[in-house]
């Protein structure tokens, strides 16, 4: 079966390295062999082995009816979305590991898939090489998903893993994995929280069935987080962990992206490093997580190749898996409910008379107080925190 | 689309309890509904809310052509593989959360599917809820499995937790885990490894892609394991845990179920109580690991379910995935090389002359000593350790 592949960078590459190394077993599982034929990219690789395939107009593939299967590895909304479109309307299936355009445009390309008989898969798109999105939709299929909460970027678990270890400030950290190539120049997405955020988001359109807007996920990162908070978090006995969380209110879900502490009697607590994880909670089920490497090329090739398989074995119809192309209202975010720590340069008597009965977790540090509250919705939290003033902190508990 | 069940015990019921609990959601996904027409078995249910399904001959089943999905929850191996093997033969697909039966027959089982166009799976065999079989056939598809290493039977991982955490002694907590329904009255199959052994040679096999006989995996289990050997592992820092483990060795696996010495920065250590994991290591997604309830009445039914989804989507055709009917030999398992942990009441003197340098962990118990040996082979710890003598235990480190 001839494949093709769209944009030949770091993951793109690795593709072609997994099918070349792992033929002869893929073969054996699927029956017959999955051939690279072309490969879509603007640069000339003149040294590759693979140098052959290479082609830089992407209607060359649509018209070659040979190819049945196509990889998008190329990144962004546009062109990818027209070039995987049109593959689609012409009757072929694709994979991709681009969670951008997934999160924008994944239930519109279910439904052009759909209408045309084909498959729209992109196992890569979320938590790397770890198999979350087929477990959802084709493992867990009899149940009922009450939540998920996720670990599902390298970056900012590899810093907080780090603060945590070495007692490390953010900026310090933040070089460091800048240098060591686990951070981007340009670090927004990943420590901001917005990668997360569009995950959840495709994770919740996937159990909810109907298509999660990512920009209305309330979204924190892990930016505002000190080698103090940490402190704290220690001395508690607790981590910190930047979670993607989905859990369910009724006919719909409750959303959230932040950082929150989490204790070792729960398994998020020991997911380390750029390790990832995603704990899914089942109403028939019950608890169960789906853990590994989160990113990297080899890691998210083997999940692409892994969706290859599944396109190969359904080429000759469309596999439903549920995901509408209607918007899902999510809960309000104002009526989820924590417990917070706190850290302030209030007094004593103000953090009483706003949040009542604490219970206060200091380090006899200089000019603030730190407190835990009882549980307490969102919208009320924050109006005693505005009452209180002089807030340095806050972080959920899990 | 309809459905039988054959065997109404705490499995069978539980699988009508999911479709009945998770009707509309499962319709949603699959586009069409899971109706339960049959349910085969010999005792009497008046007071059933599907008493109307009951039959006592597996024949009405067989040949009523609308049915297309048959669910086997009888357990053992006959008469289960004289039913199972009727359904497959008049083009009905099969699930089944018998062990016992696939780790005996499966590939039989596999290539009758295969001949009559339909498909035998059995998610629910290995891990419970755990959704490791489609994980190994539909996901990772794209690497070669290095390892895989599974806490994958419920109620010793339940003993060994309590053993760890309460100082007590193996009968103890067995006469609890008996008291409490975590331990069957006759619990040999579980403390003595014989289950993991049959879940481990399921996964080999799958891995292989060849038929692993369960009888030639060295299997030992927890019987032999004492509140004194918690309390050297608690002072190196380490937890012990029944592992079933398959490792790769050129183009076979090496097997053993064992208790093993397991360290905190491995999940494995993290795995407590009645909780299950599979750890798989492919070649290029590296690490991963999956984790969740290993037995109980509803997460097995939910993976049977899935099991019923999957078979829905795939009625007009065999899904191959290569576990052909042909014996894998396994390695040699003398050659495994393992550091191992020994309590003895040797002399200091003895112990040097056979294993060399050693590092003691003693906790100044009368009459022994315990050690650590360097890396060795099977065969040669065995020879040195019979020259020794006075052996009072020995576990493997991880």
């Amino acid at each position: 079966m001839k494949v093709a592949i769209m944009g030949y960078g770091t993951i793109g590459s690795g593709v072609a390295k997994v099918l070349d190394t792992n033929k002869d077993i893929i073969t054996e599982r699927l029956g017959e062999s999955l051939d690279l034929k072309y490969i879509l990219d603007l640069r000339d690789f003149p040294d590759d082995p693979h140098k052959d395939c290479f082609v830089k107009d992407y209607k060359n593939i649509v018209k070659d009816k040979e190819v049945k299967l196509v990889v998008e590895t190329m990144g962004g909304v546009e062109p990818a979305f027209t070039f995987v479109k049109a593959m689609l309307e012409s009757g072929k299936s694709v994979t991709t590991s681009n969670k951008a355009l997934v999160a924008d445009k994944g239930a519109e390309l279910m439904k052009i898939a759909k209408d045309n008989g084909t498959n729209f898969v992109f196992e890569a798109a979320v938590g790397g090489g770890i198999p979350i999105i087929r477990t959802l939709t084709a493992c867990l299929t009899g149940d009922v998903i009450e939540e998920i909460a996720a670990i599902c970027n390298g970056t900012t678990n590899y810093m907080l893993s780090n603060m945590e270890q070495f007692g490390s400030d953010y900026d310090q950290i933040l070089s460091e994995a800048q240098s060591l190539g686990y951070a981007e120049k340009d670090p927004t997405a990943d420590v901001e929280g917005h990668d997360s955020c569009r995950k959840i988001a495709i994770l919740t359109s996937i159990i909810a069935g109907k298509n999660v807007d990512y920009k209305e996920i309330p979204t924190e990162g892990i930016s505002k987080i000190s080698a103090t908070d940490f402190k704290y978090a220690k001395s508690m006995g607790y981590s910190i962990k930047l979670v993607a969380r989905a859990v369910k209110k009724g006919d719909t879900y409750s959303c959230r992206v932040a950082p929150y502490l989490v204790k070792p009697d729960q398994m998020l607590y020991h997911v380390s490093g750029v390790m990832n994880a995603v704990a899914v909670v089942g109403n028939m089920l019950g608890e169960s997580l789906y853990y590994g490497a989160g990113a990297g090329a080899l890691p998210t090739a083997s999940a692409v190749v892994g969706d290859l398989v599944f396109l190969a074995r359904n080429t000759d119809k469309h596999v439903r898996i549920g995901w509408a192309n209607e918007h899902l209202q999510l809960a309000d975010s104002n009526e989820q409910r924590f417990k917070y720590f706190v850290r302030t340069s209030a007094l004593q008597s103000n953090i009483e008379n706003e949040f009542g009965k604490v219970h206060y977790t200091d380090l006899d540090l200089d000019d603030e107080t730190a407190f835990i509250t009882e549980e307490m919705t969102e919208a009320e939290f924050n109006e005693r925190k505005a009452a209180l003033g002089g807030v340095i902190s806050v972080i959920r508990f899990f």
